[in-house]
């Protein structure tokens, strides 16, 4: 499904002209979480000329510092750079997280020649936590300096938790659509999920990108849930230089696509994951039933351990489907796992067997098709197990 | 906290008088999971008058069989006796659970000379499976035959995953209040969690019983939850047999205190925690959306592992405050660990020490108090640390 499948991709976005023209990219080591880390973890996207830009923020009304400066900017509507981080969330740092963040997009738009409103913060990792501006700082001009049509290099410096960049890109006609993120963890939809850049060179105005991003998210990006906690600094921004005029319906499909590969790269790289689940909820009587249904199923503790050792417990999903705050009818309930019927009206299938469900759940994608029989609207969350590596990742994430 | 310290319990409760007048109790072993174990999984309680009933219930809209029944019961009012078993919840089994359940009051009703519907089910265990009926029905005789005056017999065949049995008691004035309960997975609030049952020879009112019983779960059983799973198969039922009459004053307390401590017991031999974890929100504009937010701190995944490894990671808490969904102020969130000030109007706070914090945090109780700062209102929730051990314990519950 992605594009990326190693180092020697980076040649294989460049022979293809994979890179949106107008945009170049840089990163560098700054030592962000001050451990004394050579890792990449800031890094740079130049436009070469104003681009538009769309934005989606987290629901959390615990925001950080660069969310809310690039909330205003995205409103704004234009911009010429995004400077982000790993390693330091600049969360639950007040004003003076706010005055860190400005200082270093002061610093990069005096290097790039532009404003220091056109240079978006994107910000990752602990919150809570002084932003390192004295190392940041002087890392600002070298970032400037080494801009190239590379993109891998910034899908890589943006990842904490993440076990391999996620760089997705499409050709639509004569544009391109490329897209970056990072999972991989504080995973929960609400517009959306961690950060996430897309980038194109196709002529699209505000409204039109605002229509296309807003739409994009909604069976994507917020159809994804790895642990049901929605992070403090989630952003999706949408570039486009407007080098490129083409058909905007295609290109309305580039952008969607390139996300939903991206949505799907965060998943299958789930903290812990050794699974990726859909729960498709069918019939339902409305789409957000359906989401609520599959939310609580995908979330639920005792389902994703049950995955995890390919436990047949599938009770523990019939229980989510009951406390999901939606009015279902137990009798009506379907479930089949990956194609083989589990319940039928809400009682164990006729000739279900417990070995053929176990042999199922070994796989390492996994779907759970449930059926309310309420209504005709269908909701798909994706979604991964619960393992010991979940619990190990996010027990010793600082100490 | 408990009286239960082990096996000793049994003598000092019947020495003690702490078995309320007209109960008795037995259990036997009837392998209903059916893997040839010999540990007692059914059990008996019976009253040797008919004794006043109250019940709460799961608000899953997936009710196992004997909850249906049992809320008719509750509804009804009064009970002679009460029937149970471990290994099998007897949900998702349609209208040949309920039969089953049935053909088992009917037994039970037969030899203790009283009528079916005088005798309560009580069902916990896996879900989806029918109940063993062929095993189960030879061994009813039995219990009625063993009935004693020692509960401990009880509470311990109710277990699952439990590691002790949780039984409870007070003297009231001439009165007695015995409580016992399972915990311990799949537990979440609303109304309320696992079984329990809850007897006293005061005497009381059906009216009287059930506004006491509904009032004591609000700040204990509805406040507790270890990983955000709501059970089919959740009951609580309070018995009264009416030989003692005292101050309902008293009463009222002596059910709540009994109740209050069972929840904590359930804390306590949460499935898998290293940790009991209480989460006290001060200072909210109302009760309700105090507890909304100490519930998505106390579930959240990230908190939780975050004290399981004593990673002194406050920003995971804000995180969970901030979609929560109650309209918060950042800026006036003020966070106190164990009484050690981390958050004071949104950031850190000042002198606030990682090192200091990760030391708290190694105790096997942590007080989480979050100061909302918009309010007179408070609700404390009770949790657990999330371990590798819950991920084992789930993932290999049948396998």
């Amino acid at each position: 499904m992605s594009l990326w499948l190693g180092q020697e991709v980076q040649a294989v976005l460049r022979g293809r002209g994979m890179t949106p023209k107008g945009f170049t990219f840089s990163a560098v080591s700054a030592d962000v979480k001050g451990t004394g880390g050579t890792r990449p973890d800031m890094g740079l996207i130049f436009c070469d000329r104003e681009a538009v830009v769309s934005g989606v923020f987290t629901t959390n009304l615990v925001k950080a510092a660069p969310v809310l400066i690039c909330m205003e900017q995205a409103a704004r509507g234009t911009l010429r750079a995004v400077l982000a981080n790993a390693g330091n969330a600049n969360a639950c740092t007040g004003e003076e997280g706010l005055e860190a963040a400005r200082v270093l997009m002061t610093e990069a738009a005096r290097v790039l020649g532009v404003k220091a409103d056109e240079v978006a913060p994107l910000s990752t990792g602990v919150i809570g936590v002084k932003l390192p501006t004295e190392r940041m700082l002087p890392k600002v001009a070298d970032l400037a300096r080494s801009l190239a049509v590379d993109p891998g290099v910034f899908a890589r410096c943006i990842m904490t938790t993440d076990t391999f960049p996620k760089i997705v890109s499409r050709k639509i006609g004569k544009a391109t659509v490329l897209g970056m993120a990072k999972g991989a963890g504080m995973i929960a939809p609400d517009m959306a999920t961690t950060l996430a850049v897309v980038l194109t060179d196709a002529v699209i105005d505000k409204q039109g990108l605002d229509i296309i991003t807003r739409n994009a998210i909604v069976h994507t990006f917020n159809a994804v849930t790895i642990d049901g906690d929605t992070s403090t600094n989630d952003t999706l921004l949408a570039l486009a230089s407007g080098y490129v005029a083409d058909n905007i319906k295609d290109i309305e499909k580039g952008i969607f696509e390139v996300i939903q590969e991206l949505a799907m790269l965060i998943v299958q790289d789930g903290e812990g994951a050794t699974k990726t689940v859909t729960v498709k909820v069918r019939n339902a009587r409305s789409e957000s039933e359906a989401r609520r249904v599959g939310m609580a199923v995908a979330n639920s503790m005792l389902v994703k351990t049950a995955l995890f050792g390919a436990d047949p417990n599938w009770g523990r999903i019939m229980a989510a489907i009951g406390y999901s705050k939606v009015d279902i009818d137990p009798a009506r309930v379907g479930i089949e796992i990956s194609g083989y019927p589990v319940v039928r009206s809400g009682v164990e299938a006729e000739g279900f067997s417990e070995d053929a469900l176990h042999e199922l759940l070994k796989e390492k994608s996994i779907l759970i098709d449930i059926d309310l029989g309420l209504g005709p609207e269908t909701f798909t969350v994706y979604t991964t197990d619960l393992s010991y590596d979940y619990v190990k990742i996010n027990s010793e994430y600082r100490t």
